[in-house]
Formats: C-alpha cells, sequence, structure tokens
C-alpha cells in the first residue's frame, strides 16, 4: 500500500462532503492526510485568495488544515489500533471536539504547506493529535485537535 | 453612527484583503463584525457547500468566523479605548496569536449565525475576545481569540 493513500479517500460517501477534506465537496478544499511512520502528514498549496495580511496565509485556513488533518488522523489512528490500515477495512469518521491553533509568526503565501501531526492520545472515541505546520522548513504554527469518534448510525439520521 | 458600522469596513486598504474578512477580497467570506452595547456581534448564512457532517456546519468555518470576528472585535475594542468609534479615527488592525475553539454540538447549516463577542483584556497591544456561535438560539461553539496588533509600517512591508 503507497503511503500517500489519504485517510479522507476512504471516508464513507456520506462522510465525504466536508468543505475541507471530503472529495465528494467539489467546491472544498480537498485536504488529504497519510501515515508516515508514526507521523501523519498532509501537503496544501493555498489559493491566491486565501490571503490575511498581503503576502501571508489566511489564519482561518491554517485552522482548517489542522482541524481536518487533525480528525483525519485521529481515523487513522483508531484503524490502526484496531489493527487495519487504510483500504483494508472501513475508516471510522471522527468530528472536532476542540481546536486550538497557535501562530507563531507569518505563514508566507505561496510555499507548500506541510503539517505534520503526532497521535497523542486514543482513549475510547476520543483521539488527541498534535500538528505543526511548515512553509519552506519553518514552523509557523501549532496545532492541537481533541477527535471524537462520531455514534455509528449518525450518518443515516444527519445526511 | 448606525450601530451596524463594521469594524473591517474602515480597515485601510492594505489591511482589506483578508480571506474572512477583507471587503477587498472578491472571492472571501466578508465577515463583519460591529458594537452592539459592550458587545461585538456578527451573522453569517453559511453557504451550502459549508458542509462538514451532511446537514451541519463545517468546523473550519466556524473558526474562520471566531477567528476574524476576534480580530475585530480587538481592532474596535482598541480604539474605543482610544476615545474613538469606527469612522472617527484610523481603524488599527489585529492579526491572531492564539485561536480557541470549543465545538458543543453540531451546527445546523441553513439558519443565520450569530457570534457575539466579549472583550475580556486589553493590555499593551494585545486583546483577548471570547465568542459564543449561535444558530436560533442556541450556542453550537465557544471560542477565544488573543489577538495582537499590527505594528506601524508592517503594511508597507508585507503589502
Amino acid at each position: 500500500m503507497s503511503s500517500n493513500q489519504a485517510f479522507q479517500d476512504f471516508y464513507a460517501d456520506e462522510f465525504a462532503r466536508c468543505y475541507g477534506c471530503g472529495r465528494l465537496n467539489e467546491h472544498g478544499l480537498h485536504i488529504r492526510s497519510w501515515w508516515d511512520g508514526d507521523e501523519t502528514v498532509c501537503t496544501f498549496v493555498p489559493r491566491p485568495e486565501h490571503t490575511a495580511i498581503p503576502g501571508f496565509v489566511y489564519g482561518g485556513l491554517i485552522a482548517s488544515l489542522i482541524d481536518c488533518h487533525g480528525t483525519g488522523s485521529a481515523a487513522g489512528a483508531a484503524l490502526r489500533a484496531r489493527g487495519g490500515e487504510p483500504g483494508t477495512a472501513p475508516m471510522p469518521r471522527f468530528v472536532t471536539g476542540s481546536l486550538h491553533v497557535e501562530y507563531l509568526r507569518p505563514t508566507p503565501l505561496g510555499p507548500t504547506l506541510e503539517i505534520r501531526g503526532t497521535i497523542q492520545e486514543i482513549k475510547g472515541r476520543k483521539v488527541v493529535v498534535t500538528s505543526t505546520l511548515s512553509a519552506e522548513g519553518v514552523v509557523c504554527a501549532r496545532g492541537e485537535v481533541v477527535a471524537l469518534e462520531i455514534p455509528e448510525g449518525f450518518g443515516a439520521q444527519g445526511g
């Protein structure tokens, strides 16, 4: 299995409409994350309109990247904890319980951004993921997502 | 002066390109915030594509609303602390130092969202703003923004 098989590529169709990471949202950002050893990684090139102060990336986009990378990483981690890898078993789906972002320095608009996640905790239906967001090797933001697994049957109800 | 004169309407042109709240960003969200007594308020109707799980609002959009409402509120609060109101003096411009969002319950997609901010602290170039985000009178998310005033001259350099 290629290491860039993204967690989000395996979400069930009814959970694949997210503006941030849904492969079926034609207007969305299509954020994708995958394993790199024990870390998770995502790369993203902001569009020119994703600006804050001219020349720098919009903080809300940075929050979105950390958010969807966090819930995707949580899904991958929960699956791995159950002995699975993307594509080998149904992918669980997590939503965000809380999101924290520290903006350490302005993030330049233009370069590819790399978000790297570390699984801090898996407990029941909760997974905690911390991430760094870097541009050209410099960490510009740090984030934490507390992700919660969606109860079974929610999709049928909600979607 | 009408109470819905938005803080963001008075940002200097070089600071009005933000994807979240810049009036000059033609692809952006055009988030606008204003005083309501001692609180700040913002209303926003998400677009259909701003979905998370179908039927509910994307968490990254909620983070963006709390973010830009927070920095806008910080600008209004700093101006008021100096004796000014929007339109009577140059509007300061804040960026986000940190952002925290608690997602209390799924936010329904469809109704107008209302974000209400409270100024918690003004200290030097730092302003702390807490916000609630509600749909049809129910608080669905809570947030905190630590906003930092941009040093003078940054615009000429960054923009």
